[in-house]
């Protein structure tokens, strides 16, 4: 199968190769995984660059990618189709799960926990030996090329009892985990999409590494990846740095006041050490 | 582009240029998130000039403004668009949503984190440098042109743990943060708006200052400018000001016997040292 | 504008003056905020002249009036209208406040904290400066003439936690506080209503003057004027006075045997001392 | 109007008079009630024929009976009427209220706290001064005529604070009080309605009258004088005494074993006792 | 009317007479309450016969029977019926309990409580004097002849506050009570549906007696003659006893290990002593 | 009835014969069940074989296999059938169960319990001696051939209080219980299935024993052989063996980065002693 370059459901498909610089052994595995048809998972926070890994491995293997963002109301109709009254007739018509098997595609599942239990029960025959995707409403079987991969992503830091997965779909992928890149990989992908000068980077990423470390200590999350790029893209059109972090890095991630005024005084040393 | 002068979904668009008094850089601030095609929330209280701040830089940016009133049960389909039958066919019609990525639009989702989870979500890819909509219904996905610019408004002292914004949505925005205007700028703006006289104008925002400081202390949320303009234009109908004040700025704010008592206590004295 | 001597939806409109006594300076300050198209909030008990109120007023101002009780499942297609299959067309079909929009009506939403959240949030374009209605499954918008005027009810007594209006929704209103009559204003109302002599009117006003003391002291509420009017009814109707009582004032609001009883007692003693 | 003699939707109407014996003034005050075209709320115990005196009081005053049993899912179009698709047309079909609102019936609303919010707020109108009954989905109001009259039934031992009439609308009705009858009375009750001879009614009564004063001391509520019958009646099919007792006296209404003995004991006690 | 022979909504009518083997006065109780045409609740454990009973008396007293599985999501239409769109035109067609009530059939509402709480108030006025049933939905009613018959089963072992009866509702019925049949009755049944030796089934009963004696010992409810049942059938094809007795007899009726290691102990035991 | 190699609802059915080691008596018991038409109820957790012991059986016994994924939104319809608009006409299809039923199929249903509650009741007809399935929305009964034979799948780990089979439906099943297979057979398994040598499936399934054993302490359930067969996959396609399993046995099973550590160690100590 040669480049894709058609636009396919729920996500871009581009010719040019995307930017990304790997990290550990996550292309391998994801390899081996693809040639071997097992289902992965990609864990990690938020803005760590999953997507981006998937959209790279996608046009490496030179397969369609079609990415769902899983919500609370997304239902197996919304994933795998639906009649709709045309005129006088009822067709139907493939959600993007089908559309994905149909293809050969990988599918991609954002946040897939979020979605409600119906949906993520429905992938399950997907991800055994039978790999294959009933259509209830249909009364059909599609059996899936050996192309067809199935990738989740799953926030460990989110999961809380009520809202996890179950065992029995955990246990039905291989595991690969994320997290935000060193220092000098993460300066290069600022510089890189700001279109700033590594400097500048350099500065943003060390705040952001440094703010990483107070996690848990009032901090939910770790400023990602792509809020460090938004500080960036501030500073180029003329925001002067202090203030691109404040705006892009701090007020985005707590509304602690006292907890603002710190991180803006962290951010303010490092940025005098220079 | 020029003015646009039609009226729109969801909100209205005129040619006059909307009264608007900037208080720090936040114009400096919009311009580069505009500039670096950034997603934008504006976080502040009940009432202190977010919406009119966004009408004003709509009209500077010269680009049209869809508002949408979010609401607990606001769906994707309402913001999206959804099949309509008409006569014996099914039409598509897009929601708001849709319609400002297909003209260019700022789109402004007013207290987007009253909405269900699956109107959050549908607006991620929006939202990355992806910059493109699906539309699963459709199987279709389109992409944001350059001045298509999203915008979201949050009110930190209304969240709690189970209604807030997930990190993974948070981090998608850069933050502009707004509270009430300085008094001299607030007097300024009550005087245009009610049409009265600045020395009116003056106290009632002596007034507001002072039950302000209360918050916390009694009072859920101090008085809006809004109510402050409010008692302006009934003393400029005719109603004597302390009168003005209990029933544009005490009576609906807090149902409390006591509080409403020492809050025109407050008044009454401030009024007449006035 | 004229006389308007048609019915319309949700309420019904006479020719006839409708009776009002004012206690206060509620009246020029409906006025007021009448000629400064401000959004009015009548807040007060169950039964104490909300109601008659705002139909006097609507009569004075020479405008019309709908009405809607409020409920929970009271949606926003309720209030604004719908599409609804006619033969082989779909055909909109006003709701009661796009109609009083049109008309540029008295709009009357009755106990709005009973209705739905997004019920609440379609009235905030209509209550700030900019004053339109979005249509959004239309997708359209309705700019309400200077005569429209939105008036809310809210009775603090029933309001918790959970069952409030948000500041952001009450800091969009003035506030008119209603209270039961006084005593010889009451009386005057029980007279013309039920018909009957001033002396019986003035018997029943006093115990339920008295009854009105114990509220929280057992009683959820003090008995409406309405009830003392329902009790003059029946004595007219050849039912002994403290039977009445019992009948439409004590059993009606209260199920404990213990605390009916008291009440009993009470009125026995007041009538006695008649 | 003369007699009705039609079947009714939601009740039976018969031209025979419903046998009821007055036990205090409840045929004078409601008849008061119809004359002074107020609501009336039936306020007692299961079964202890509130439903029956309703019958012999529209018997009585030649009125149409319409019958609602409410419930958790009646909704306001259940009781209003809604459109239906018939063929190609939708039709308007009444509901029971709407019906009888038309045809100036006693429209009864049994155990109306089990509806929902919203169709108990839809028959606010209906009980004050206006009566009329707003048909919001056809945009029309109609006029009740003066012999309409809404009744509604209420168990105050039932009520909870999550399921209670508000008092906003507890306010529109007067309370008659009903309670199981005196012995010699239901003595009669069951006699006529089982067909059996006066003396096995008595020892019945007897029973029943000793078994409710356990109420709260274990037992949820008093047996009704229903349970009375159906004893009455299984004695008159053949069965013995103290079996028809337990069968349908003691059993329906615990499950709990101890306590079935000891009223068994007491029941064989009585009977003993002759 | 004679032998009905036909099938019937919701349960299988056959000429052979069900065997059933009475316990106590059950017949005789329910032939007076068919007599007086009295609403019947049967009261009993998981599978001990109440079903069975049911069958035997609709054959016994000629009347077609018509049984309703109720579960939580039962709607009143699922019982009464609705309107279907069948080609052009929207026909009526009769639920389970209509089909009952025209054909003064016995209708069993089997585990009444689990149904919605409309389902179960829409049987009150079929089970008062009245015995008539609305169709609300058409605006009709419908008298139940005299042979009709309401019978509900109801486990009081299941019952929680949540999920209940409303004694409003119990109030309706008299009530027989079941429990398992006693050991020889027991192995009778056994010997005769497994199509076993009476010695084999008189020794797994042995076991299921012993078992029982356990309930709220850990067993949250006694093994059922079902359960026994199955147990001889293994046996019957070729299965030894002790694997039998834990297949079908332990097995399904607990999770916890140590519960079932010491119930096969039991087991071992009696089926040494022979 | 020969062997069936067409494709079914909702599961594949190949003429190959699917692998399966037995380990008890399992097959003997299924077969007496499937002799005495008795319903079976798979216990055991997840990934454990349960899935491939009832293709094993179904192709030994040649019959259909119909398999449906249980989910918390399954409706009865979705199991039974509905009826559909083609064209013009409404037509009805069978669902899975349906087929299941008119086939004389096996039907299971996997992890019923997550099943809506009427889901499950509607199964209990077809589980007791009348074997027959109601179609209420048709006002159909048809009857199961002696082939039919239901089977569910039930994990007892995961049963809470709120989520679990009641006893009426538990008491209609005889029960085989599933665990981990014996590392022999289970390395057999791994090496069949993953294609690898013997010795790799060896110490692969060494580690998972001894993860096994720490169930309870830290881990919700043992890594199922599906998992072990990952890891396998993974090495097959070059990856190293202790990277294989962190990222097949590991990772996917646990968030807890102390608990993954430990078991890395474990692993790597395993792997060490060879």
């Amino acid at each position: 199968m040669g480049a894709v370059v058609e636009w396919k459901i729920g996500d871009v498909w581009t010719q040019k190769e995307p930017f990304y610089l790997p990290v550990g052994e996550e292309i391998q595995l994801f390899e081996a995984a693809a040639a071997g048809r097992l289902p992965v998972m990609l864990k990690g926070p938020t803005g760590c660059g999953k997507t981006r890994f998937l959209e790279y491995m996608a046009y490496r293997l030179r397969r369609p990618l079609v990415t769902v963002a899983c919500h609370e109301d997304l239902t197996t109709a919304d994933l795998v189709g639906r009649y709709l009254l045309k005129g006088e007739e009822t067709v139907w018509v493939d959600g993007p799960l089908t559309t994905a098997v149909k293809r050969g595609a990988i599918c991609y599942l954002d946040e897939v926990v979020e979605a409600r239990k119906d949906t993520i029960v429905v992938i399950h025959p997907l991800t055994d030996d039978r790999r294959f995707l009933p259509l209830e409403k249909k009364g059909e079987v599609i059996k899936a090329p050996d192309t067809f991969m199935l990738v989740i992503s799953y926030n460990p830091g989110y999961q809380t009892i009520l809202k996890d997965l179950k065992q029995s779909t955990k246990q039905r992928f291989v595991a690969l985990e994320f997290d935000f890149p060193p220092a000098d990989y993460e300066t290069e992908i600022v510089r890189r999409e700001a279109g700033i000068n590594s400097d500048v980077a350099a500065k943003l990423v060390k705040v952001a590494g440094k703010m990483r470390t107070l996690k848990n200590r009032g901090l939910e999350e770790g400023v990602s990846t792509r809020l460090v790029i938004y500080a960036a893209t501030l500073v180029k059109h003329g925001i002067e740095m202090l203030e691109a972090i404040k705006t892009a890095m701090i007020k985005p991630i707590t509304d602690d006041q006292v907890i603002q005024k710190s991180l803006e005084e962290i951010a303010a040393t490092l940025l005098a050490e220079g």
